[in-house]
């Protein structure tokens, strides 16, 4: 095997559980910690999530994917349904192990995030992201996923921080 | 006393509360159906934040003001930070009885309501609302106190139904 066919990733051998277990909220923490884009706040409300999944089941209104090959997890995403709205789901949270960035993978949970949200209805999904320049990789990857920015609310998270809504069709 | 002098907004006896009550949650209710503008699961929404406030009080992150004259509530607003920004307010609820509508007083409440979030952090104040015809009074209502659409997301609410959001710098 090479290190290109190693990387593929459409190997035989990735996927997708969305099944949370308990276990989960520690690598979630874990990976989102290693990626260095998200505060420690930040990274305490995604593990919460995790817990609320377990405690509350589809009531939570959060589904997740985990994306897994033997014995390792490589990536997550969270999402759900908009309360009030018929078919506007978010992306809440989506991340790969930095060690396996570049790989194409977070491309492919993101397609398998789509589709199980339009499974279960959505029309639409929807993400929230950073406009700052530490973010340019994040907001190409949606550009690059076929999203289209929707609106940029100017200093919504701070002074000089804009969020950008990028949205897909995905029903 | 004559008909206009008793609709000024400026009467004496008006006064704000900010203290949530057990019964507050029927009148909102009450006031949320009567305006004929809201879906019976939104009220429910609106009047379980009355309760999550009473249960947790700040820490449920729901801010209100009760417009009153003597021994009448004439209005109402909910409010709060949005989490993970730095002063960055949403305007969740604004409602005024719809037999004192037109006298003003969502005007004055709505200041109020700019002036408690800054007095606790706010720079900015948004409102969602719909961009169907029906809530053009609404659009309308916002526009004329000073808010600025930051944003309309396509068929959001429903095929048909965007949102559109508002916002006023307040801090």
């Amino acid at each position: 095997m090479t290190a290109s066919s190693r990387d593929r990733t459409d190997d035989d051998s990735l996927r997708v559980r969305a099944r949370v277990r308990a276990t989960d909220r520690q690598w979630v923490e874990r990976v989102l910690q290693a990626t260095g884009m998200f505060r420690d706040d930040e990274i305490e409300i995604a593990g919460d999530l995790v817990d609320e999944r377990i405690a509350d089941g589809k009531g939570s209104g959060y589904h997740f994917l985990f994306l897994e090959t033997v014995g390792e997890t490589l990536g997550y995403s969270c999402f759900g349904p908009i309360p009030l709205t018929l078919g506007s789901w978010d992306l809440y949270w989506i991340a790969v192990d930095p060690r396996r960035q570049g790989t194409g993978l977070g491309r492919r949970l993101l397609r398998d995030t789509e589709e199980e949200a339009a499974a279960h209805g959505a029309r639409k999904l929807f993400v929230d992201t950073s406009g700052r320049a530490q973010y340019l990789p994040t907001r190409s990857f949606y550009e690059g996923c076929g999203y289209s920015e929707a609106a940029r609310l100017i200093d919504f998270y701070a002074p000089g921080d804009d969020k950008v809504i990028y949205v897909r069709d995905v029903g």
